[in-house]
């Protein structure tokens, strides 16, 4: 795979809709394909995004989990899969095998150590998304979730395009005034890309303090709700700083698995089930 | 200036060479070009490059800013200039005036409204930035602060291309593991640019309760004395929570001049010092 990578350039017009066809019949196999976004960073989306793949496997689904965050890839720090590496044979690539069976593909399996930077030109993402795709074999799954990169750019124009029939849109916001700005252009771009927006997470929403149990907003005010009215949308759920969260994380546990009982594995827990309602029941996204 | 962003197309060599040579001669009369970015997007790159460049105006100095994140630009909200529109003539691009005279320059300011995403691919991004930069006539300043957007792709390389004698860079961090994880490309995509790394600064570090004064580590293990002793740097600043920084900019306010005996607001005010003492003695950097 290493090859491959080194020798990835930009793609003409020809070869991208090659490219394309080929990751259109790898990707038949999958029943419901999830797109995880926020125009922001930081916001939690590889977290959303693991969490809720771990859920749904953790509901007997099959699940694929695809980092789309070329340099700011982080899935296996997050699923404890650091050493893994992605293997590809004659057949195409075989995604890593994560907890609960999830199947894993994130640039963290191809580069050298984590801390290498990806410094890559748009062209080159945009290629190296399209070739992927176009190589991995996923089998029969009933779950894809896409982990999306910040801002609307290379990575998020060529998903929109190679993947093609995604179910819907989950985005993510934090509370902030300027989250709610800029994430209102994820919900602008799942708009003029197609994609069905399913609806609003507002995470890192409250912290309750394990001494008193009183809830704090220390990053100021939701914007979940505000969102989900502006854009005609639902607030899916609202999820709280947990320290827990890093304590799994440094254990190389997963926070769902280690702290069910904690409020922000229920409201995973719950996302979960209202997505699988949402794409289910076509009609009522 | 609509004009020229919807005319914006990708850069031939020679177009590139010329931009580039014009966007120098622009920001010669600049003493010192400070780069604030992390490989990560939520740490606070917009709110350290703000409050670090109002800090730098306080102390009479005169600063520009440049937010170089085209998708998540949110400077003009942080300062309050939503309303305002960059002014262009013959002369060139004129820099919004903000708070303490401060010279900005965002997409926000040419975007219709706060929530328009801009769905670029890399190279109308590097094309934007080289333009822009051609353009702008800052005038004499003592200091530029560009505000970088998260990951090492066009934007990053474009500017370390276009700006060429950048001080120094300041590297933001904020707890836990991911954090460190990728913050470190951001270090790394420094030293192979060959800009020098000033320091690092640790952002939402604490959080102190404002009841009972209790100390808490809500997103985690600090990260920051960490990357400074593996990179053979300094840590700058560490920055705590504060929910005033969200009420300050709710009420349209800058937060270290609303609020400047806070403990944020110190930090900010000693990672100044620093940095002017850094960059005016280069053989310490």
């Amino acid at each position: 795979m290493n090859q491959g990578l080194d020798g990835i350039h930009s793609t003409s017009v020809g070869e991208s809709f090659t490219l394309i066809g080929k990751a259109r019949r790898k990707l038949s196999s999958i029943k419901h394909k999830i797109m995880v976004l926020s125009g922001k960073g930081g916001v939690g989306k590889t977290f959303l995004s693991t969490m809720l793949s771990l859920e749904l496997a953790r509901r007997s689904y099959r699940v694929g989990l695809f980092d789309a965050d070329i340099h700011g890839s982080s899935t296996s720090v997050m699923l404890g899969l650091q050493q893994l590496r992605l293997y590809a044979d004659d057949e195409g690539i075989r995604p890593v095998e994560g907890p609960l069976g999830l199947k894993v593909v994130s640039m963290n399996f191809m580069i050298e150590s984590l801390d290498t930077p990806i410094i890559w030109r748009g062209p080159l993402k945009s290629r190296a998304i399209m070739e992927l795709f176009s190589m991995i074999n996923w089998g029969d799954l009933d779950y894809l979730v896409i982990d999306m990169p910040p801002g609307t750019g290379d990575e998020a124009i060529t998903i929109a395009q190679v993947v093609g029939d995604i179910d819907g849109a989950i985005v993510i916001t934090a509370p902030g005034l300027m989250n709610e700005a800029i994430v209102s252009r994820a919900i602008k771009f799942t708009k003029s890309s197609g994609i069905p927006l399913l609806g609003i997470v507002e995470n890192m929403s409250y912290y309750k303090c394990p001494h008193t149990g009183a809830i704090h907003y220390p990053l100021g005010r939701s914007t979940g709700e505000h969102l989900a009215k502006k854009y005609s949308s639902r607030l899916l759920a609202k999820i709280p700083i947990d320290p827990n969260i890093e304590d799994a994380l440094a254990g190389g546990k997963q926070f769902i698995l280690e702290y069910p009982d904690s409020e922000a594995s229920k409201a995973i827990a719950e996302l979960a089930a209202t997505i699988v309602s949402l794409v289910e029941k076509p009609t009522n996204v």
